[in-house]
């Protein structure tokens, strides 16, 4: 009885790996062999081959002549020699049983023919032996739930386990977004570079995450695609599962030849805009807004409709929420006479209570805000809601309501705005251990409510 | 003989008081006039007088009945009193010939009448004494020069000292936009919220900002503007010595029963953006462009065309950069083939000597990495640059270079993509005591030079 494997089977082997080999290891500083080994080192229990057939040992570990010579099995190669040595040692791959191995070399189909035929050549072999290719072209992988950073790229120091997938054609524009996601602390699941994409395509990986347990989100970065139609295809699939936010870059500006007809280039790209919209991708229009929106996808449900109640401690945070709203598709709730009349016993008389809330000095006492939360989350024509607060005196103790309220009740979607002057702002990660996610920037909140937004209507349309 | 007051003369009592005092200074926290009094404490070396009917010390400072008690001079008073009290306070201000004064008290003009009668009243009493009328409604003034933080708001601890005037309708957006830069280690000059504009608003202070030396930006945060008029003719005289960059937000957004029009409001905010463009205002998106506009502007001189050169050590941040440009009136220059085969030598064949030029590898030698720049840089149909490095081993070279360059010679207009995961990272601050504005994503370095090139285009109409 054969017993088809599933794609988590399939992958899970590649990315938590129990051996890795690297083939092409150095002793020399900033060379990619050399790199990719210490990468490797700084974190992975697991056991680490260096090959190299010159050197008996490298970073203190025992270097191997070649992958046969290799005691125990290899699951995950990383190939870091120049492009004409990759097809052998890829044959040697598939001798060893290697289950997937990872490319960073580049000289293949990028640079046109002959690379193209060198990739072809390479991949045939993957392919019959069963060996998964990230790559070539590419600065790796990284796992935080493996410990594993398979690349010559940058340590990753410090990049927390969380439940976004990033995903991106170029490897340097993998690193900038980990980079960026380090530096505001939010959680990766799995992140790579697919490069000359060898024989795992976005469509594939789209699948796995699917599956993939720890994944809530799947972020994608894209220049141009061959297979267009196998994306949104997968895509279709997977979105009613888990949500998926692409910045897709038009290619065509890298060519000077083309870059001219701008006309026809700009109606390529409204195609592809089109074609992500169908399939129900959610479009970020740069890399800000591409983890700003794949972090409320983590952290909160899609609300019901577009009807947003803002709710600030300043007046101009506010209008700032308000007036991105009113140009990314959301509609400002109206609020019933008994909610305003309510709010006003509350907020006193000097500021707003239509919506934008303008909170002011009512947010002083903590129970009052909560209070001023709650109603205003209970009227029924709102669906979201946007919090603003800054952060000195009033506004904690806002921060303080919004976070005892989560304990006590369901919220209904919301993004909080916390002006912050540093980094690894205390407030910040408890906002976020309690599932709301914290933006430096009120209209960088709106932004992010939008694309939640966004993901309720591709649901709601089944 | 009458000689007429300068403007700097005018302001300067105001905007550099040496002593201030504080109307309605408390000892109870979270109120307005302990966090005031607490502020200017906090670094203020100049006179400090807290005025308070009850108290005969707060905060270890001995507190005066009234302003008339006090025994010295008074540049500046903060009044934090209710609103029924300002204008008896106004009239005490007259008497006591004080300079200026910000009212952070709201229950003005934003509420309509009577509020609007009231700040006439106030205004009126402050014309008549020629007293400089900051607020109502605001949040105040910081001035890191006077280590002056003249208002309620946060304590802007880390402020820098720098180039960048910050002038905003909103209080609260002033703080925030404040600690967003705090937090990018940028510079200011003076920043303060005009709030209901009593008797200053945004064309005096862009008058003043034009002759005040330290500064050499005026970004702007506007809502609705009463006198649009006033303010474009101001503009129109200042931009030819400094950069103006605004984010105007349409303040019709907030409005519940006017929001359903957009149509006509679309339209009315179309003619602000013809106007702007008209005054030669350099026009941002959001918050984050507005800052990062402005620091580009105040690093680097406008370049004297459009056409742009990406020099970029990875390929990814390169196209994003590219992509960007395109979308943002920028031109990706055309490399003369002599320039692309000097290129090619030092680079290597791997890689694109095309613009963007990908660097990769070579950029591990620092001298090398020189050549490229100043090549790039030489090429005739290069107006300006876009530097883009990761920050791992070869990026950080990459970086070397580029300072190397700037301390031999001249260089084109820049800016600089550094991919950092921590904030404080002393390559920042290194490249920017160089005048090299360093931006954490490709996306805002390209943003940024797309502001600085709109100058040199308003500066060449004359």
């Amino acid at each position: 009885m054969a017993s088809s494997i599933s794609i988590l089977e399939e992958f899970n082997p590649v990315f938590y790996p129990e051996s890795v080999a690297v083939v092409g290891a150095s002793d020399s500083p900033l060379k990619g062999g050399h790199l990719t080994l210490l990468n490797l080192m700084q974190r992975f229990k697991g056991k680490i081959y260096p090959v190299n057939s010159h050197l008996p040992e490298i970073l203190g570990l025992k270097a191997y002549p070649s992958l046969s010579a290799i005691p125990g099995k290899v699951d995950l190669a990383l190939i870091v020699v120049p492009a004409p040595s990759v097809l052998p040692v890829m044959k040697e791959c598939a001798q060893k049983r290697v289950k997937g191995v990872i490319i960073t070399t580049s000289g293949f189909r990028e640079l046109g023919e002959p690379g193209a035929k060198l990739q072809d050549e390479v991949t045939a072999v993957a392919d019959e032996a069963g060996i998964k290719v990230i790559g070539p072209n590419t600065f790796g992988m990284v796992n935080p739930y493996a410990e594993l950073n398979a690349g010559f790229g940058p340590s990753f120091e410090g990049l927390k386990r969380g439940h976004i997938a990033v995903i991106t054609q170029s490897g340097g524009v993998c690193a900038l977004l980990l980079d960026s996601m380090i530096k505001q602390n939010i959680g990766v699941s799995l992140a790579m570079s697919l490069g000359n994409r060898g024989n795992i395509e976005f469509s594939d990986l789209i699948k796995y995450l699917a599956e993939e347990p720890r994944t809530k989100v799947i972020a994608l970065y894209l220049e141009g695609i061959e297979e267009p139609r196998k994306l949104m295809e997968a895509a279709k699939q997977v979105v009613n599962k888990k949500p998926i936010v692409a910045y897709k870059v038009a290619q065509e500006s890298l060519s000077q030849a083309t870059y001219s007809h701008t006309g026809s280039l700009a109606g390529k790209y409204e195609l592809y805009r089109t074609a992500f919209a169908q399939a129900g991708i959610i479009q970020a229009d740069n890399c800000t807004e591409l983890i700003d929106i794949a972090k409320a996808l983590a952290f909160q449900p899609p609300p019901r409709g577009n009807r947003v109640a803002i709710v600030t401690t300043q007046g101009g945070p506010g209008i700032i929420a308000a007036y991105v709203c009113q140009n990314s598709g959301l509609t400002l709730a109206n609020l019933s006479s008994q909610t305003k009349q309510r709010l006003r016993e509350l907020i006193g008389p000097l500021t707003s209570c239509q919506n934008p809330i303008d909170v002011a000095w009512a947010a002083r006492d903590v129970e009052t805000s909560e209070e001023i939360i709650a109603i205003t989350m209970d009227e029924e024509g709102v669906d979201a809601l946007i919090i603003n607060a800054l952060t000195h005196g009033v506004g904690s103790k806002f921060k303080e309501a919004i976070i005892s309220l989560a304990h006590k009740r369901q919220l209904k979607p919301l993004v909080f705005f916390w002006d912050s002057s540093t980094e690894d702002d205390p407030h910040i990660i408890e906002l976020e251990e309690n599932n709301i996610p914290a933006y430096p920037l009120p209209d960088r909140a709106a932004e992010a409510l939008s694309g939640l937004v966004k993901y309720g209507e591709i649901l709601s349309r089944g």
